[in-house]
C-alpha cells in the first residue's frame, strides 16, 4: 500500500471523511488514492483560502477535525489567512500539504520554497512525513488537532507514492489535566459576589455547555460574557443570554464597566482589536479583578462541570434566555438596521448565520438577537475573507440547515471564488452582500484620526468604487443566481424567495 | 515628522513612487502619510495577491524596485504566493507590512500572528523597524531589494505614528565582487567548442544584455539557452534567438541532448518542474559538463561584459535573431494553436505578453515566436495566479505599451480581483482566458500515472465545470467589458477590437 492510500484510510478510520481541497501535481498520488475511496467527500475550492476557511466552518459545526489538502508552499500561503482565523477560533484542523519528492529538494525548482517555515508560522503542530510512516503520521496529526489546534502534515511526493505504508488508528488524545478543586471553589465563591461575571469562549457558547453556564448564572446571579467575535455562539430567541463585548474600546469598556470579578473559563483576557495612540490595549477597567479558571482553548468542559457542581446547580434552574423579538418590517432605502431587520425576520429556525458584516455588524447583530434560534459564526481572527468559505463548510456539515452569510463587499472579494463551490455542491446558502462600495471601517478609522476628508491617495485605498463592483454579475459568473436590492421591502422579498428554494442565492444589498 | 511620513519620503527620494497596496487599520498612519504625498501613486488591489503580483510585474518592466503595502500577518499570507513568484523571478521588491503597536503584542488580539515567521519564509531580508528609525530602515530595505531580492519591512503601528523620525537617502548598493578573469577565460575557451551552450536568465534575456549575448553567440558559435519560465524575455521578430527549455523532462532533455559544454551565466542548474518516480530530477544529459560562471541572480552584467571581451566581440557581429513569421489566420473551433495564431497575428509592436497559459502554453509560445517584437513575462515560481496581477503591474509601469495576458481559467480564478484594478486604473490590458473548464495539467498528470479515466473524486478536484464559470459575467462584475468567442475568426475580431480601444478588455476563449 502506498503512503497516499494509507493516509486516506487513516483519515476515514478516524471519521475525517470530508476534505476541502485544491491539489496540484505533487499531490496526484493522493488524488488517486482519494479517487479510490469514494466514501471520502472531496470538495474543490478554486482558491486555497476557500478550502481552509471551509474546513474551519465545517469543524465549527461538527465539533470534529476539519481537513484541507493544499499544494506546496504557495498553496499553503494562499490558505494561511483562513488557517489563522481557524487557529483563533480554536478549531481542530488538519492541513495536508504536498511537497516535492525529497530528492528533488536538492535543486532550486520553481515551486521549491520554505514550506516548513510558512507552515510553522500558523501551525500548532507540524511534521514532515516520510515513506513508510505516512499512516502513522496522519494519525498523529489528527490527534494533535483534536483539542482544537492547527496540525500540518507535510507530505513529500515520494512519501505518497512509495509502497510499504499502512493505515493507523487514531488513539484518543492524552487525558486532560484534572481540574483543581481549590480554584473551582474560589471561582464559585467569586461568582456570587456583586458585579461578578463569567466569561466564556469556544465550545462553551452553544449546546449543553451554554445551558450549564446559564444554570450557573441562574444559581449565582453572575453575568455571562463572551468575546465580540465567537467561533460559534448560540443566538436568537431562547438562547442562553450571554452578553458579548463590543468591537471598539468604548463599547467593550461599557459592557465591562461594572464587572468587579471577572472569571475566565476557556476565554482570553479581553483585548481591544487594534491599539491606538491614546487608548489602552485592553477594555478592562483597572479595578476589575480577573481570575483565570481555565486557559483559552483548554479543557473548559471539565472546569465548567466542576464549577456547576461547586455552585450547586441542580438542573432545575431557569437559565436567563434571549427573548423572541422581531423588528418591524424594514421599508425604504436600505440601512444596516434595515438589513438586520430583514434578515432577522426571514431567518428560519436552526439557521447558521455566518457573520462578516464588519463595519455594519453592530445594528445587524442587535436585530438578530430576537430572531429564531440560530448558531452564529464570526470572523475570529480578523483576516477578512472567511465569511463565504465558512458558510461553505457549515453547509457541507449541516445539509439539513439553512446557512445565511452576511458579508461586507470588501471582505467578500477576498474569497469570492467560494460562490462557485456553493453552486458546485448545491449548498443551501443565502449570501447577503453589504454593498457600501468600500472599506468603510477604514473611513471611520481615518475620521477618528482627524482626517474627515481624505485626499486622492487615501480614497484610492479605501473606496471600492470607480468602477462599482456588480455582485449580481459576479455571482452569475460563478454559477449562482443573484438579485440586487436597494430597499427594505425588496430585501424581504428576495430573502423569502432565496430561502424557499434549494441551493445558493446571492443578494446584493446596496446601502 | 512621524515614521510613516519618513518612510514615504524615503521611498520617493529613492525613486520608488508607485505602491501596490491593500492596507488596513494598523496602516492608517501610513495611509495618511501617502495621502499627504500625491506624487506617490497608490494602486489598490482587492486582494493582496493582486498587490504583490503587480509589484512584481512593475519591477520586471522598470528594472527597479517594486513596492507593496500589506496588512499584518494575514495580509502577508495572502500576498505570499506572488512574493514567491517574484523571488523566483529575481525581482527587487520591498514589502511594507504593518503590525500592531508593540505594546499591543503582549495580548492575544485577533490579528496577532507570527508575522515575522510568515515573512521570513519568503523574504531574503527582514527587519522590524521601531520608532525613530523608520526612514533609515526603509532605506535599508530598498538597498537590500536592489540586487533582485525580496525585502520585508515590518512597520509596527507605533513606529508609524511616533514623532521624531527622518527620511533617509538610499546609498548605492555595496560594490559587486569583481569578475574572475581566469574563469572568464576558461568559459571563453569552452564556448568555441562543438556542442557549447551559454545559459542565461534574469536581466540577460532582454535589452542590451541580450544583444551582447547574441554577439557572443555569433563570435563563438555557441547556442544561447534560457529556462522555460523567464521573468522577462525578449521574443518575436528580430529578438536575439535564445532557445528555451521545455516544461517537461523529455522536451527539456531534447533541447539539451547535444550540449557538451553548458556555461551558466546568472542561470540556475536546469531542473525539472516536478519529480516523478521514474525520472531524474534534472533534464541534463549525464555527459554534459556544467560550468557556472556567475550564480543565479548574481552580478551577471559584469560577467557578460567580461565574457564578450574575452571572446573578442567587436560589436560588428550579426547576432542570431528570430525571424518574422506570422501563422495562418485561424479558422473554426478554437484550439491552443488557434489562440496562439490569433494572438501572434494581433500583437502590436512592443507589446508585453503576460504568459500564464500553463497546459496550453507550448503551441501558443511557438506561434508567438514570429510575432511582432515583445517582452514576455512568465510564471516564474509555479504559484498560479500571477498572470493577471503581473499584467496590472506591467501596464502601470509602461502606460505607452499594450499588455496582452493569456491565462488559463484555473489560474485566472486565483487572482480574478485584478480585473477590477485594471478597470479602476484604466489599464490597456487585453486578457485572454483559456476556458478549458479545468485544471487540464492535472488531467495530463493523472493520465501519465496510468489513470486515463478518473473517478468521481478525482474529477471533482480537476474539472472546473458543473457549473461552468462565465468569465464574461465575472469581467462585467469587476467593471471590465468582455466577450466570449469559440472560433478562430471570432477571436481575431475580438482581439482587433480590444486592442483598438483604451482600457482593459477580457476575451473568454472557449476551447
Amino acid at each position: 500500500m502506498d503512503g497516499a492510500t494509507a493516509l486516506v484510510r487513516t483519515f476515514l478510520a478516524a471519521g475525517v471523511d470530508t476534505v476541502f481541497a485544491n491539489p496540484g501535481t505533487s499531490e496526484m498520488h493522493l488524488v488517486a488514492a482519494l479517487d479510490d475511496h469514494p466514501d471520502m467527500r472531496c470538495v474543490l475550492a478554486l482558491f486555497e483560502g476557500g478550502a481552509t476557511g471551509a474546513a474551519d466552518g465545517h469543524a465549527r459545526m461538527t465539533g470534529g477535525v476539519g481537513a484541507t489538502l493544499l499544494h506546496l508552499g504557495p498553496g499553503f500561503g494562499n490558505g494561511w489567512a483562513n488557517l489563522h482565523n481557524a487557529k483563533k477560533a480554536g478549531v481542530g484542523l488538519v492541513a495536508v500539504v504536498g511537497d516535492h519528492a525529497r530528492r528533488h529538494l536538492a535543486y532550486d525548482a520553481p515551486l521549491k520554497a520554505d514550506l516548513e517555515g510558512v507552515a510553522r508560522s500558523v501551525s500548532d503542530w507540524l511534521r514532515v512525513t516520510a515513506p513508510g510512516s505516512v499512516g502513522a503520521d496522519g494519525a498523529a496529526a489528527i490527534r494533535a488537532a483534536l483539542p482544537g489546534r492547527i496540525a500540518t502534515l507535510v507530505l513529500p511526493a515520494d512519501a505518497a507514492w512509495s509502497d510499504g505504508d499502512a493505515p493507523a488508528g487514531t488513539m484518543a488524545p492524552p487525558p486532560e489535566a484534572p481540574v483543581d478543586a481549590g480554584r473551582v471553589a474560589l471561582a464559585a465563591g467569586l461568582l456570587v459576589r456583586p458585579g461578578a461575571a463569567l466569561m466564556l469562549d469556544g465550545r462553551m457558547l452553544y449546546g449543553e455547555a451554554a445551558e450549564t453556564a446559564g444554570r450557573i448564572a441562574a444559581r449565582t446571579g453572575c453575568r455571562l460574557l463572551a468575546p465580540h467575535f465567537c467561533a460559534r455562539i448560540r443566538r436568537g430567541a431562547g438562547a442562553v443570554a450571554i452578553e458579548t463585548l463590543a468591537y471598539r474600546h468604548a463599547g467593550a469598556r461599557e459592557v465591562l464597566e461594572d464587572v468587579a470579578e471577572l472569571v475566565l473559563l476557556g476565554a482570553r483576557h479581553p483585548v481591544n482589536f487594534f491599539a491606538y495612540p491614546d487608548l489602552p490595549s485592553t477594555p478592562l477597567p483597572p479595578a476589575t479583578r480577573v481570575t483565570e479558571l481555565c486557559p483559552w482553548n483548554g479543557p473548559a468542559e471539565a472546569w465548567l462541570a466542576a464549577l456547576a457542581e461547586a455552585v450547586g446547580v441542580t438542573g432545575a434552574e431557569e437559565a436567563p434566555r434571549m427573548p423572541a423579538r422581531l423588528p418591524e418590517a424594514p421599508g425604504g432605502p436600505l440601512t444596516a438596521e434595515a438589513v438586520g431587520a430583514a434578515v432577522a425576520r426571514a431567518l428560519p429556525e436552526e439557521a447558521i448565520f455566518a457573520n462578516e458584516a464588519i463595519s455594519l455588524a453592530a445594528p445587524i447583530l442587535a436585530a438578530m438577537e430576537g430572531a429564531a434560534a440560530h448558531d452564529r459564526l464570526d470572523l475570529t481572527g480578523g483576516a477578512i475573507g472567511d465569511g463565504l468559505p465558512v458558510a461553505v463548510g457549515a453547509a457541507v456539515a449541516c445539509p439539513d440547515r439553512r446557512v445565511v452569510a452576511v458579508v461586507g463587499d470588501g471582505s467578500a472579494m477576498y474569497t469570492i471564488q467560494s460562490l462557485w463551490t456553493m453552486a458546485r455542491e448545491r449548498l443551501d446558502v443565502t449570501v447577503v452582500i453589504l454593498a457600501n462600495r468600500g472599506y468603510r471601517i477604514l473611513r471611520a478609522e481615518m475620521e477618528a484620526m482627524g482626517k474627515p476628508e481624505p485626499g486622492r491617495n487615501a480614497r484610492a485605498m479605501m473606496d471600492v468604487a470607480e468602477p462599482e463592483l456588480d455582485f449580481v454579475a459576479l455571482a452569475k459568473g460563478h454559477g449562482v443566481d443573484a438579485v440586487r436590492v436597494a430597499t427594505g421591502e425588496a430585501l424581504e422579498a428576495a430573502l423569502a424567495e432565496a430561502l424557499a428554494v434549494p441551493g445558493p442565492r446571492l443578494i446584493e444589498a446596496v446601502l
